[in-house]
């Protein structure tokens, strides 16, 4: 069955974001032909599902082209309809039927693109299969949580974890089974 | 120089604790001979600080032999007075104050054993020089965090990353050189 995936950064003290949407700590870890695994993540799925603020700041920042290539469906989990746009939909409904139906389908993998607002929808519901958490080595002392305050309790299963040479750890987790 | 170093265990999510100081999510790790370097850990230091809750809290549940072993000086950072116990201190002046003069004395390493707020306190300052942090592979979904809200932004140089059996990963880092 097609797998929930999330592949996010985020700071030792748990923030993805600074305070205004300041992914400026990213830059730390920048280094020329080190992709952390991205190319090779996204090849493994078919799929993205994010939030409208997500949406909205990527689109402003790099443009639509980030997520619609052409080759993959993007689903923008949103409170406002708008008409669907290349394979770019805006989906007001119930997360859980969305990820469940998908999930029922053939394909490769679904990819959460955050933000912390969906994530934390989806943990609450227990819908994310696998986490690859690279952590950025700062404490950047504020800004958006990855994990928010009251949710359900959660045992993982420890996958792997990979280092690189810019001080970034990268751990991987999937569900536990049951 | 004597450097004033934290080992801490935390949930992925970010949580010391569970509500009502619920270690329990410990024991998902707990394994017969594996102590995390632990023992390790405490042969390089020779003194503790540790907050009052948290020392009030291993007194009901351990007793005071956990820190108070003779042979290291243990530092209550405490608001309210009280009597030296054996090499326990209980110390009610500034918490800069007190780490610079032990930073400025011949000795091993200094531990600080928690809890979140003197870590919050020591964080503020700029006072811890090492991290050690076991993240155990749970999402506990609420409780204690291991950083709060509201601090200076710190970069950090990583040190190592140790994985084990138990799916628990140990994160090494330290202060950054300026």
């Amino acid at each position: 069955m097609r797998k929930l995936c999330l592949f996010i950064a985020t700071s030792l003290d748990g923030y993805i974001a600074k305070p205004n949407n300041d992914l400026s700590f990213l830059k730390l870890v920048e280094k020329e032909g080190e992709d952390y695994g991205y190319a090779e993540f996204t090849s493994s799925i078919d799929t993205i599902i994010l939030g409208r603020k997500t949406y909205d700041y990527v689109l402003k920042e790099i443009g639509t082209s980030h997520y619609d290539n052409g080759d993959r469906d993007v689903y923008v989990i949103t409170r406002t309809e708008r008409p669907q746009q290349g394979r770019t939909i805006f989906y007001t409904g119930n997360i859980a039927a969305l990820i469940n139906r998908l999930k029922s389908e053939q394909g490769k993998n679904i990819y959460c693109d955050g933000g912390a607002e969906l994530i934390d929808a989806l943990l609450q519901q227990d819908l994310i299969d696998e986490m690859i958490i690279s952590i950025i080595p700062v404490l950047v002392g504020d800004g958006t949580r990855l994990f928010k305050d009251g949710r359900p309790e959660q045992t993982l299963e420890f996958i792997e974890a990979k280092t690189f040479e810019t001080g970034l750890t990268q751990l991987h987790y999937k569900r536990k089974k049951e």
